[in-house]
């Protein structure tokens, strides 16, 4: 098997050496028309053919055309930059590339000159102020712009602003172009690439726009030269290894590859999984996917779309994957909640992917709720096809996504499972860092029933673009809080988060998969150890979905098993959404709210209410969007169970008071977590009809438990009983195992397996 | 003015007086048909003729099947009682008689006798257990029953069973209803009457219920007697006047008239509101209307939909009107929220006030979105209607509800002003108590951005029927928390709650209205005086929605004048819903929370912040649902202002935790409460686009202010102004005033005055 994967490895690595010798050989010979890198002549006339015959696009064309239309009622506003995201002068500027584009679309499909005098005039006032525009006033950024306060929004500006000039080159005059080029887009070109190498020549989103950028407006100016400066990077920029960007992420890596095709090498998966995590992901896909679409009609021969086995087209699968039932995208990472499937990048995503992909019909599910297209021949074809009625459901699997350029850095597994009302989701992290985006959260969860969150990762502290809030960035509270472990649903040690909250150390590892398998609808299982968040201990986590008829849907079945070499602390934190309805143990609420510690997360913490228990299962009830979910733990009478809210040490209320709680072991070397999670019931407000508002589980009980094996006893109120037998030590999936329970024989041939009605 | 009030109040009287007499002078001579009371034999005739043709007549029909058709091979179950509501005997019952009355009705539309059998197995089943039937083991109940833990779902029960028994009384032999009316309907009727005294002798929700059940059943029996009881009530009950239920009513006033026709006339005002609130009007709804309409199918000579200028078909309308855009009932008083005009009652009375009441063709198109109807001659008429194409859009409008039996006691007045997006509405309360479920807070308000809480009222502490939280009945924190004066948004003198929260005291009074004008539709204007709820304290509020264009939406003004003999502390919180996003004043958040107060509501209060200002205005944003709100309020530098959050002295987790913010104005004798409530903006998260983020209101002042008139400045960011006059004492519409203002004299007529760019 190890044989194999070196073999395909080495191919794959052939394959790109070849592409690569072939994108830089390739010299051009001719002038290519215009427009040709997005929209193309030929596409042009076939969408001018098709109009007023495929609604989606005629829609499309319709709305984009009124927005386009009030804008120049509006007038051309290109004030002097100043303010931070979210301030007029940043939403000006970036809304004036999102216009220029469409106008120039606008201007090619409709034949209006209106629309290319507009963009003319567009440019030419940028090109006015832009010769001596200094750097953006605003200082934070590690790559601070001119018309923005990073290099980043300048990057998306260019990109964008490049296909507008493709577009109404040939109205222009050539000496309109050559003022333009030598007075705005040249400069502009070099101060996002050689200017600033810190944030040109990097692996990162950020190097992705800025290497797009540069990439779209030598596509336009048919400039081989400065395009090779897109696909591989500047060749100097003396970059020091230890520089780091305001994320706390390292700039570059000594001897790292940098570029366009580095950057799709090196942050994606073999599986299309992008480090970062997805609400990045769908941000770089557009300079991606539109540079690529770019590529695919400029450069065909560079067979962009083939590149490490199709990886782009991979990813907008992946990416869609990465999804609620809402669309929206897991929060892993740095990620703002809210983000969806249903934005521009993703629109972008599902039309090139479709055109470029093959025509998967399942794609045009998808562009039909997104409810628009791009006006291009890729959201043309997705149109018709939408307008012939061949879309197909998209149907959403449970997945295991690798992590890692070579899939060999951990991962992200999504198990999911139908229940009596919607699916449920699992999302369990044991990925590497994700970059400057990553959290310290390894062997981590949150768990979806339909697009509702029931146990839930908090996301990223940020509030995107809205200047209230620290002018729209992050803010402080995403590294005390929203980056610490005990932010996240996972193991925390010595009230102390994974890797000590170092980045460079958390950049070093990654968890291991030990078992991932949906072979069985009635049993889907993860499983992953971790020992390097803290060193001398090991975390092993098995999460499962398992469907028992004895209950109204599938449980969530979670196995945690620490071996440490010293005795310590541990805290399991579940942050449930809703309001709690019972616990079956006494519980003391605070009289005054104390933070639960002093750091690393803790101190934001309110410690709301403290238990314990005799019995040896400590339950918990709570109530969501009109259902009902129990959380059974096993516990013992040492450990205290505490009720959190989020919120303390937050001086200008920028985190959401969610409530949280958490299993606290005291002093102890190893050490298990057993959890169960049951959906159940529902509850109507309008009929005000409560059912099945119990938990069904009666009793959840550790069985069995050595070094190599684990048995958990799950036993409904109907008084059945089943049995969780694991190997926690050979995953082997046709090892033999046998272990006895009081005196009883049981045997199993590989990792897992479920006993009903032992 | 008064005269004419007199005089018509005398007829209003007299046509009472003489229908009352109609009623108990009318003696049964025939027996009537069965089915009479809902279904009608005529009734029946027409739907069998019109079966498959009116399609949503036709859809409720085949629900209503499948769910019986269901519950048929579920079996029939009859438990001995044993569970609060929630628990599993109460839902049995519960669903048994909806059952019943459900295939009653199939019997009667199918002719199918499956379902004739169903219902008189299971009445035989009831019959078997009822005479040797205990009171039910739960003892908290004021009047405890038998089936269920209170005498009113006993009623409940038997309002439905009614309605079966009436379906299926033809297909039993004379023998069986002999046994039925021996062992099962006469001694229930009996025992919530005769032997609950307490419960049936009341004008209260619960004595509606027990009312119609006996009146109900008396109709199927054709028994006159019987029915009398239900009119007029028992004629000895020995009721003690100081008796008081478990919600802390009084029992019943002495000399108080009682029976349904004293509950029709009592708590409904003339205009059609019920003074418990809109959640107990829905809850009481169905027993009106539905015993209405059975006696307007067995004893049209009553005419009962006339009775008292035809409250019954206003209160209606009433009803529908006291809802936010998406169909929920504004929250007053004791109210679960999520309850709307999609229950079952409000099918019923949409249905049968559109039968009654003259076919009005809006109703139809809230019986669309209800997507079913009844299942008798009135749902058939509105299912033709819907499936004709008759329905007009249901228009909400600002209205002015009198409160009190004669529409003298107070009242509810909303506002509703269209906004760029949605609809703005307010709820302002300067109502009579409301009997056992009202709360203390006069002159209090809620306000609703389309179906949205922008600054809500907390509603009730209860998780109706969910038995986790004791038993699904009001939770403690409902009295010590939810009907506080502190919970609402209103004034607070020194810490205490209108009334001393004395519910014989605040039953006496009621606040008066000022003035209230709509007929301006850019300045809607309601106000109201409160002289009793702290004694020797004056309290006037004002509240007006104003059309500004140099607003994006029109603002709420906030106008509180304090009149007081002597010097008070007085808090005036608003529960904003959302996240603060900024204020514009320094506050300190606290280390540790501790409760703000000890009593009165005050300690289920986090303290979480406290500030003071050197500026006029204190200035708050939050975001909620993609919108910003901003409130500002003028304050001077003695003010205190507190950032507060629910949740303190809650042991159960029975609170939400939402926020609030709190004036505090310290010993004080007169003084102004005055503030501007903006809807602003968006945000996106899809797009992450914030647009119109910050509030556009410059400065807020008080220009003028002196015993009988206040000027209020209203200046906007793009430096327009506007004035608002207002005469405090003098509510004349044609009074002139003036006033000098910086030495320029101000005149108007009438009660205010906007002054645009003054």
């Amino acid at each position: 098997m190890i044989k194999t994967t070196l073999i395909s490895l080495l191919l794959v690595v052939n394959t790109s050496i070849a592409q690569k010798k072939a994108i830089s050989n390739k010299k051009a010979t001719t002038k290519h028309e215009h427009p040709s890198l997005v929209l193309t002549k030929a596409g042009v006339e076939k969408i001018k053919s098709q109009l007023g015959t495929v609604p989606l696009f005629d829609k499309t064309l319709a709305n984009v055309k009124a927005e386009v239309d009030a804008e120049i009622l509006n007038g051309i506003e290109v004030p002097i930059p100043k303010d931070f995201s979210g301030g007029y002068t940043h939403e000006r500027h970036k809304r004036n590339f999102l216009m220029m584009q469409k106008a120039g679309v606008l201007y090619q499909i409709l034949s209006d000159e209106t629309y290319a005098k507009y963009v003319k005039d567009m440019l030419l006032e940028y090109a006015k102020i832009y010769p001596t525009l200094p750097v953006h006033p605003q200082t934070r950024s590690y790559a601070r712009g001119k018309l923005f306060w990073q290099c980043l929004n300048d990057s998306n500006w260019l990109v964008y602003t490049s296909q507008a000039y493709d577009c109404i080159y040939n109205y222009l005059t050539e000496k309109e172009r050559k003022h333009l080029e030598k007075d705005l887009f040249r400069p502009f070109a070099k101060f996002i690439s050689v200017d600033n190498p810190q944030f040109y020549n990097r692996v990162h989103n950020h190097s992705t726009w800025g290497n797009v950028a540069v990439g779209m407006i030598a596509l336009v100016m048919d400039d081989d030269k400065l395009l090779e400066t897109a696909l591989h990077g500047l060749k100097k920029d003396n970059i020091d290894p230890n520089a780091k960007d305001n994320d706390g992420g390292f700039i570059k890596k000594k001897g790292q590859k940098v570029g366009f095709l580095a950057n799709l090498e090196e942050p994606f998966s073999p599986d299309g999984y992008y480090t970062e995590g997805p609400y990045y992901q769908r941000y770089a896909m557009y300079p991606f996917l539109v540079f690529a679409e770019a590529l695919q009609n400029v450069k065909p021969e560079l067979k962009i779309f083939e590149y490490k086995n199709g990886v782009l087209l991979k990813s907008i699968n992946t990416l869609l994957n990465l999804t609620d039932a809402d669309g929206n995208f897991f929060p892993l990472n740095d990620g703002q909640k809210g983000m969806s499937y249903y934005s521009r990048e993703l629109v972008s995503a599902v039309d090139i992917g479709y055109y470029f992909g093959g025509n998967k019909t399942d794609l045009l599910s998808i562009a039909k709720k997104q409810d628009e297209v791009l006006l291009d021949d890729t959201g043309l074809a997705v149109a018709i096809g939408i307008r012939n009625g061949l879309e197909t459901p998209f149907i959403k699997k449970s997945l295991d996504l690798s992590d890692g350029k070579n899939g060999d850095e951990g991962g992200v597994a999504i198990l999911r499972v139908n229940g009596s009302k919607d699916e449920l989701s699992l999302v369990m992290k044991y990925s590497a860092q994700g970059l400057s985006h990553g959290h310290y959260d390894k062997l981590s969860f949150s768990l979806y029933e339909g697009g509702n969150e029931v146990i839930q990762d908090y996301g990223m502290a940020r509030f995107v673009n809205i200047q209230q809030k620290g002018g729209g960035n992050y803010l402080k509270e995403n590294t005390t809080w929203a980056k610490q472990t005990i932010a996240h649903n996972t193991i925390n040690q010595d009230e102390t988060s994974h890797f000590g909250g170092d980045f460079e150390t958390g950049s070093m590892h990654h968890s291991e998969k030990y078992i991932f398998d949906v072979s069985n609808s009635n049993l889907q299982i993860i499983s992953a150890k971790e020992t390097n968040a803290y060193p001398g201990t090991q975390i092993h986590r098995t999460m499962a979905f398992v469907k028992d008829d004895s209950f109204e849907n599938p449980y969530l079945l979670d196995i945690i098993k620490i071996n440490a070499e010293k005795e310590h602390q541990y805290d399991l934190p579940y942050y449930y959404l809703g309001q709690l309805m019972s616990a079956n143990f006494e519980y003391t609420k605070s009289e005054t709210l104390k933070p639960l510690g002093e750091k690393n997360g803790y101190q934001h913490l309110w410690k709301e209410a403290e238990g314990k228990t005799g019995a040896s299962n400590a339950k918990i009830s709570w109530f969501n969007n009109e259902r009902f979910y129990t959380l059974t733990s096993v516990v013992s009478n040492e450990d205290n169970l505490i009720f959190t809210r989020i919120g303390a040490n937050d001086p200008n209320f920028n985190l959401r008071n969610d409530p949280g709680f958490i299993i606290r072991k005291p002093q102890t070397k190893d050490s298990y977590f057993v959890s169960l999670i049951e959906s159940h019931g529902h509850y109507d407000p309008v009929s005000e009809i409560a059912t099945n508002a119990f938990s069904n589980l009666k009793k959840l009980s550790i069985v069995y438990s050595a070094d190599a094996y684990i048995a958990i006893s799950i036993e409904n109120e109907n008084n059945t009983k089943s049995m969780f037998l694991f190997s926690l030590n050979d995953n082997s999936k046709t090892s033999k195992h046998q272990i006895k329970i009081e005196d009883k024989a049981y045997e199993w041939v590989g990792v897992y397996q479920l006993i009903n009605n032992y």
